[in-house]
C-alpha cells in the first residue's frame, strides 16, 4: 500500500499530512524539553531543602551522637541523592530524546520542502507541455480548414465554363500548396500529441509515484523516530527506579535503626558527674563546743565554687550539698 | 540505665537536652512540610503540562486516529496517573506524618512543661525548709552560749568568799532557768534536724528520680515516635513506586506499539479517490472533420467542477484529466 499509486491525485492530503507529521514531532520536543524544566526545578527544590536542613557547627556534631538526631542527617542524605537523580533524568531528556530529535526535526523539514518543490516543478513542466500541444492543434485546425475552402474554390472555378484554363490551373496550384501546409501541421501536431502522452504517462506513472513514496518514506521515518523518543520518555526514568528504591530503603533503614534506649544511656555516659547524693546533715553539738563542720571540705570537688557563692558565712556540709545541687539548676 | 539515679544532679542537661529534643521533632515536622509543598508543585506542574498538551477538538480528533497521534495521547493520560500518584504522596505526608506530630508535638511540650515546674517546686520546698533549720540551729547556739556564760558566772561568785549565799543562789538559780531554756532550743533543733533530712532523703531518693526518669520516658516516646515518622517518610513513597512503575510501563507500551505502515495506509484509506489515472490524450483529426471530443463527459465525475473552471472553450479528453489533477493540487 503506497500513496504513489493510491493517492496520485491527492497532492494536497499528503502535504497536509506529512506538515501535521512534523509538527506532532515539534510538540512532542517542546514537550519533553517542558518536563526536564519540571524535572530540573523538582530536583533543585529537593537539594536546597536536604542543604537547608543539614546540620553544620559543633553543637550539632554533639547532638548527632544521639541515634534519632543522626539518622535524621542520613535521610537528609538519601534526599540529596534522590534529588542527584531527578536531575540525571532530566539530564538524560534533554540529550537522548530534545536534542536528538530537535536535529532530526530540522533534517526532515529540509527533505519535505525538496519532495514538495519537485512535485510543483513537474506539473509545471505537463502543464506548459499541454499548452504547447494546444497550440500546435489549433494551427492544424486552421489551415485545414483554409486548404479545404481552397480546394472547393478551384473545384468551382473548374466546373464553371467561363473561366480559362490559366486561371483554374492557378486555383489548382493554390489549393495544392494550402493542403501540403496542412498536412506538415497534422504531422507536426502528431509527433507532438506522441511527446506530450509519453511526458503525461512518465508524469503519472512515475514522477509522482516516485516523489510521493519518497514522502510517505520520510514520514514512517519520522513515525519511527517519534515512537523511539516516546519509549525513551519512559525508560530514562524507568532506568534511575533502583537506584530511587535505594535511596527509600536507605530512608527506612535510618528510621528503623533509631534506639531510644541506647540515645538515653548517651546521655548519661556524657554527663554523669559521679557524684553520690548528699547524705544527712549533722548534728552540730554546740554544748560539745562546735566541731568544724567543714572538716573535710578540702575533699569537696565543689569547694572552689562554693567559696565564690557562700562568702559570708561558714559552710555546713548541708549547705555544701545545696550548693551541689543548685549548681544542677542553673 | 536511668535518669533519675544517674543524673540526679544534672537538672540543666535535662533540661537542655529534653528541649533539644522537641526542637528537632520540630525541625522535622517543618521539613515535611517542605517536602509536601515541593511535592504538590511538582504534580501541579506535571498536571498543568499533560492538559496543555492534551488535544481537544474535531481537527484533532481525525489525527488521533493515526497511532503516532493518539500514542502522544496515551504519554498525557499515563503521565496524568503519574501527577496524581505524586500529589497522592503530598496528601499522605501531611495526613500521616505532619498532622500527627503537630498534634503529638504540642502534647510533648505540656507534658515536659509540667514536669519541670514540678521540679522547680520541690527544690524549693527543700529550700525553704534548710532556711528554717539553719535559723532554728542559730538559736540553739546562742541560747547554749549564755546559758554557758551564766553558769561560769554562778560559779566564779561562789568560789569569791565575798558574796553573800543569797547572791550566789540567785546566780545559780539564774543560771540554771537559762541552761534549761538552751535544752529546749537542742531538742527542738535536733527534731527539726531529723524532720529535713527525712525530706532531703525523699528529696534526692524519690521526687528527683521520679520527675528525671518521667522526662527520660518522655523523651523514649518522643524518640519512638519520630523514628515512626522517618519510616513514613519512606513508606508513603515507597507505596506508590508499584503505579508509578505501570505508568511507566503504559508510556513505553504506547511508544512500542506505533505502527508507521498501518499509518501510511490510514491515510489511503481515508482520502482514496478511486479514480483511474488520466488516458493518452487523443489525436483529433480536422481532416476527418472534428469529432466531439467531449462525447463520455457526460459519465466524467469532476463535469460539475470542470465547468467552473474551463468556461470559455471546448474541453479535451486531456484538459479533464488536467483539471482532475490541478484539483488535487489546490
Amino acid at each position: 500500500m503506497d500513496w504513489g499509486t493510491n493517492l496520485w491525485d491527492q497532492n494536497d492530503v499528503i502535504d497536509k499530512h506529512t506538515q501535521a507529521g512534523l509538527d506532532l514531532l515539534e510538540r512532542y520536543i517542546k514537550f519533553v524539553k517542558e518536563r526536564t524544566e519540571i524535572e530540573q526545578n523538582y530536583a533543585k527544590q529537593l537539594r536546597n531543602m536536604t542543604k537547608k536542613y543539614s546540620k553544620r557547627g559543633s553543637k550539632e556534631e554533639l547532638e548527632c551522637k544521639f541515634s534519632n538526631h543522626a539518622s535524621f542527617q542520613e535521610i537528609l542524605n538519601e534526599l540529596g541523592d534522590y534529588a542527584g537523580q531527578r536531575e540525571l533524568i532530566a539530564e538524560n531528556m534533554t540529550a537522548n530524546i530534545s536534542d536528538k530529535l530537535t536535529k532530526y526535526l530540522q533534517d526532515l523539514k529540509q527533505e519535505r520542502k525538496t519532495h514538495l518543490s519537485d512535485m510543483k516543478k513537474a506539473q509545471q513542466n505537463l502543464e506548459s507541455s499541454f499548452k504547447h500541444l494546444e497550440s500546435i492543434k489549433k494551427r492544424f485546425a486552421k489551415e485545414w480548414a483554409e486548404a479545404d475552402k481552397a480546394t472547393q474554390q478551384a473545384d468551382k472555378l473548374e466546373n464553371d465554363n467561363n473561366n480559362s484554363k490559366i486561371d483554374v490551373d492557378k486555383a489548382k496550384n493554390h489549393a495544392l500548396a494550402r493542403m501540403r501546409t496542412a498536412e506538415e501541421c497534422r504531422n507536426s501536431y502528431a509527433a507532438e500529441l506522441q511527446k506530450y502522452n509519453k511526458e503525461q504517462n512518465s508524469f503519472y506513472y512515475t514522477e509522482i509515484p516516485l516523489i510521493f513514496n519518497k514522502l510517505q518514506d520520510m514520514d514512517e521515518r519520522r513515525i519511527r523516530q517519534l515512537a523511539e523518543g516516546y519509549c525513551q520518555f519512559s525508560h530514562i526514568e524507568k532506568n534511575v527506579l533502583p537506584i530511587i528504591s535505594k535511596c527509600l530503603e536507605g530512608i527506612a533503614a535510618a528510621g528503623t535503626k533509631i534506639d531510644e534506649k541506647k540515645d538515653s544511656k548517651l546521655l548519661i555516659e556524657q554527663y554523669k558527674s559521679g557524684f553520690e547524693r548528699p547524705a544527712d546533715v549533722e548534728f552540730e553539738d554546740y554544748s560539745q563546743g562546735v566541731k568544724p563542720s567543714n572538716s573535710e571540705s578540702a575533699l569537696n570537688p565543689l569547694k572552689g565554687r562554693k567559696h565564690k557563692i557562700f562568702k559570708k558565712h561558714k559552710i555546713t556540709q548541708a549547705e555544701k550539698h545545696m550548693v551541689l545541687f543548685m549548681f544542677s539548676m542553673i
